[in-house]
């Protein structure tokens, strides 16, 4: 009954020996996550656990592996994949919620401990979430530090080689010893009193020293973490990656507050049980991004404090004035070069030569003339016609469609910059879109503009307003499954939590960048998205104080011929000429400093006012209106 | 130091008496929270421990006392209150948040486990967010379930002795056997196979059996816990309160599956322990509206199924359609009631001889004249001027105000009638209000139209719409600090959660009822709050199926005086017009079967369309567009 693919993985080999190993530790189910200890959204290739046992190499997703079953859960972005790449050993589960999970457990597990995980690959937040479903049942979840597909992997690739490098000081705002002081500071203020601050998503180290690295694709950072007391530092890190120069930089030579001493690695659960002997300490943690097997060490209770993030995230979320300079420059540049993709499009197309992965590779060749880039910030998604309502495709050889006058065209993409991290989307039609394309883009575009230009009490969080950016798609019945915008910022992860429009981000305040990206999508028909990265900046108000408002960063025009501007409202249409004004005056200027005529004459073109067209639509609605009018007077004279 | 108010409540003996008390059990510090055993936001006298130890009896607090301090902590709308009436033995904090009295107890006791509680007193979730908080700091609480208020108050007000009554079947689509069977379904649906129901908060055990009570002001409710399991119902009441006929009613003399058993209410504890013996038992209960006391006993955790409501409270939120069609009956008489109000305020204010008290007396008596009303549903808030900006006022003696035509003047009122409970709150001018009180009142009513417009998927929360609301206020730097709406239902309390816009309120579906109550408060000045009851609808729509909309059930004009038109967009002042046409539509015929042609009249005058006046002001503001228009045109030419 199960067609095997070409494409799948044979995985029986693998399989077998890890029941084998399952076996010799009584364990029934063996849970097999698809993320690291640091609970990262993209992975190193000796973190793919999930992709070695399964054959899936999508981003996400859970497998869980029984005596006589195995069984993976995704969501609908990659069901179609995981079908193309899994084996007759292996069945799928269209869910991702750990309820789901749980139910299969409790249904295919008879003893209650036998069901066993790696405490690394598990956030407190997760491992909770999985015992409060499986408690009614009488199950608990048996944790294993000791990785159990890594004893079948043998040719497991080994922690990469490369250097630590820091950043420049001409980016720099502040220096790790005042990043440094700050968190302190704020230990010393909480009435908790905590000794401890302890860091174990990879983006909290490379913040707190201004350092980057390149173990992971299309993000800059490290295998680490990091312990900082009110009196000392231990950075746990692979110290043959240190240089000389780096370890100079991190007082990594002394033992006094402001330095850094250098721990290997592999060394942290054996440190933290020592420094929790410690008489008195309390350790401050983040539940979102601090694995288990480090939480379930620091018990009894009175020695953690725990927020949902660690005050180096929320620190982090707020950008300072250079961080602010710097990411709004990298977008100018980085406009450049979607600029460029969109105007060659635009000429090559219709000459029927051009595909999804030459127009992807197109866009990272015209970032990476850019300076200070760092190649792309994720997977680009170049995706025409149908291939654009899979809301993550990216193109491969056997799915490349080619790009035709036709269809609509959607493109996701972003750059890696040492001073930002861009994120943008642009969908465009090059033939004659229907009226309904034409309906929903504008509805889309309505719900970026609503959200980019509303005013609100500073601390509002993104949750209560992201409604925001579907409410004219809802009037019309239609909708997006996806989120609406995450955080983004100067050379991390292209999405960089917690800022953003999920309903476990931090309220926003001044200085946070965050994505706004409303979407609709037509199944085997089109997709549309439009993505823009935007700052948090004061908006002055007739009577109150501190408000804030949205400033768009992103500096590319939306294509004209999508938009019905008699949908919009006048605020709205003024937005868009206002963004318009800005994306020229800051965009002339670079555009010729880099001597592009060409691409200045297609951005002028495309960001002409839209108003007066609406104006004249207005005029001729009033013509219908004064008729209406006069009837009405006539009416009541009679 | 402290100034003594001759209003305060001399607390002396009663602090001397509890502190004994405390002495002899160890007890450091006792919190005395506002509520009763079953969560009640409204609550009888005998359950008003926090008024009596301290003096203060407004609806929200918790009180502290150890050996040498005595702390209540209340919100701002009772500071002024608890001022007046506390002794010197107690000290204000004008906070409510747990943490921060957690914050207090933590640096005040010093014994780990000296701080004690009545576990009746609390919810779960409120126990669990005071252990939260209190683990840090390595302490815990001390159940008591004997409360240690009531050892010391010696004149404690008896439990009410009026009987149950049963709803008269005209206004019942479900009979209690029907509820039953409804709830126990879902028992038999939910993967964890619970084997009972726990049912702790009044209106659970009052829906389910259609019976009402009268022990609580404005809440028709009666002391009661329901353990419902797959084949026995036993009800905990005060038995000598259940009449023969209502006893028959229940099946209450029988033991199968439809049979009431009848138990004495406090045995619940005792009884509920029994039935954990038997193997195999799980108790499903609502973590919001369970107390502590009976929580206590489900452990170990395997014997407990909690989700945030019970699956009562869950279903009485969608009103059947009989249900739907009665409630909106009670609109059409309460609009009656509150138009009466408002047109004789109209006359007679100017002759300066009403207050907030007589006109808050007048609308209570207009509504005793409508049929099937049984009081008011809460105490009728009327305030003139500054008082209104005092969100939660209602008139005294001491502080009520003469009614002028210099002020501005609010009214929130409502009924309980039997056949539905109603809520609404209107803010007039009888003389000539400024410009700030027109704007800002304009932008509460467009508050109130956004998000009663509002189209949006069925599912969605209100938590994540209530910005539309405050939008309008955002936009010049207003807002209010309040709650944006709450359920309402069929003769109940006046808030009937957990429906409505507040974070852990449920998704909205088809057939659930709620306020919409925008405000502005400026302090020392006036007070705007704009409430509707509106009922959720299904919207029909170009692309989609499953959206909602909602529809406002109550039926009462706004102060035209009040209204910029200017600032509102077509669709708000086109909504406006629909509103008042359905008003037109079904008060016309109410007020003419009860013979009032001068409330006709009025009404008919205060529903008059807004958008004419509006035409003619797009005509102004078009002359200066086309102004505009033709000389950009001339522009182009040149």
């Amino acid at each position: 009954v199960c067609y095997l693919p070409p494409t799948a993985v044979n995985t029986t080999q693998r399989l077998r020996a890890l029941r084998e190993t399952m076996s010799s530790l009584n364990v029934s189910a063996y849970i097999i996550p698809g993320t690291d200890a640091h609970l990262s959204e993209y992975i190193a290739q000796r973190d793919a656990r999930m992709a070695f046992m399964t054959g899936f190499t999508g981003s996400a997703g859970t497998a869980v592996v029984t005596q006589n079953k195995a069984v993976l859960w995704t969501d609908s972005r990659y069901w179609v994949q995981a079908e193309r790449q899994m084996d007759c050993n292996w069945e799928l589960k269209r869910d991702v919620s750990i309820s789901s999970i749980t139910a299969w457990l409790i249904q295919e597990v008879a003893d209650s401990d036998g069901i066993a995980f790696d405490p690394f690959l598990f956030s407190i937040e997760t491992y909770e979430a999985y015992s409060r479903n499986l408690a009614p049942a009488n199950m608990v979840l048996k944790s294993l530090p000791d990785n159990l597909v890594d004893t079948v992997w043998k040719d497991r690739p080994p922690v990469p080689s490369d250097v630590l490098i820091r950043l420049p000081d001409r980016i720099i705002g502040r220096t790790w010893q005042m990043k440094v002081e700050h968190i302190r500071s704020q230990m010393r203020d909480n009435p908790y009193k905590p000794t401890a601050v302890l860091l174990s998503a990879l983006d909290e180290t490379a913040w707190l020293f201004n350092l980057r690295g390149n173990d992971i694709p299309y993000n800059p950072f490290f295998y680490s973490y990091t312990l900082l007391t009110l009196d000392e530092i231990w950075l746990f890190v692979h110290k043959d990656r240190v240089t000389k120069e780096i370890k100079d930089y991190l007082n990594g030579s002394c033992f006094q507050a402001n330095c850094v001493q250098l721990i290997e690695y592999n060394q942290v659960r054996k440190m933290l049980s020592d420094y929790l002997t410690r008489p008195g300490v309390k350790v401050w943690i983040g539940t979102e991004y601090t694995n288990y097997a480090l939480y379930e060490l620091i018990a009894p209770e009175e020695k953690s404090l725990t927020s949902d993030y660690s005050p180096v995230l929320t620190s982090k979320a707020v950008k300072d004035k250079t961080e602010q300079r710097i990411l709004r420059e990298a977008h100018m540049r980085d406009a450049v070069a979607v600029i460029q993709l969109l105007m060659w499009l635009e000429k090559v197309v219709p000459e029927g030569k051009e595909t999804e992965m030459t127009a992807a590779k197109f866009v990272n060749e015209c970032r990476s003339k850019q300076k200070e880039n760092r190649g792309p910030s994720f997977e680009t998604i170049s995706a025409s016609g149908p291939n654009a309502a899979l809301a993550h495709y990216s193109p491969s050889n056997e799915t490349s469609r080619k790009l035709t006058v036709k269809e609509m065209y959607l493109v996701d993409s972003g750059g890696q910059y040492l001073d930002g991290t861009t994120d943008i989307t642009r969908t465009v039609h090059w033939g004659t879109p229907t009226d309904m394309q034409k309906e929903a883009f504008t509805r889309v575009l309505m719900g970026n503009i609503e959200i980019s230009r509303t005013i609100f009490p500073s601390g509002t969080r993104g949750i209560n307003m992201e409604m925001l950016g579907r409410r004219a798609l809802w009037e019309v019945g239609l909708n997006y499954g996806h989120g609406t915008g995450h955080g983004v910022g100067n050379y991390f992860g292209v999405h960089e939590w917690p800022v953003g429009f999920q309903g476990n981000n931090i309220p926003f305040r001044e200085g946070m960048f965050t994505s706004i990206e409303p979407g609709y999508y037509k199944e085997n028909d089109f997709g549309i998205r439009i993505e823009d990265v935007v700052v948090t900046v004061p908006a002055p108000t007739k009577y109150g104080h501190n408000y804030l408002t949205f400033e768009t960063v992103s500096l590319v025009p939306y294509d004209k011929k999508l938009i019905d501007t008699s949908l919009m409202s006048p605020q709205q249409l003024q937005w868009l000429d206002l963004y318009y004004q800005t994306i020229r005056r800051l965009l002339v200027p670079e555009l010729d400093r880099q001597g592009l005529t060409e691409e200045k004459e297609w951005m002028l073109r495309n960001t002409e006012p839209l108003q007066r067209s609406t104006a004249s639509a207005a005029m001729s609605s009033f013509s219908l209106t004064f008729t209406a009018l006069a009837t009405a007077l006539i009416h009541d004279f009679i």
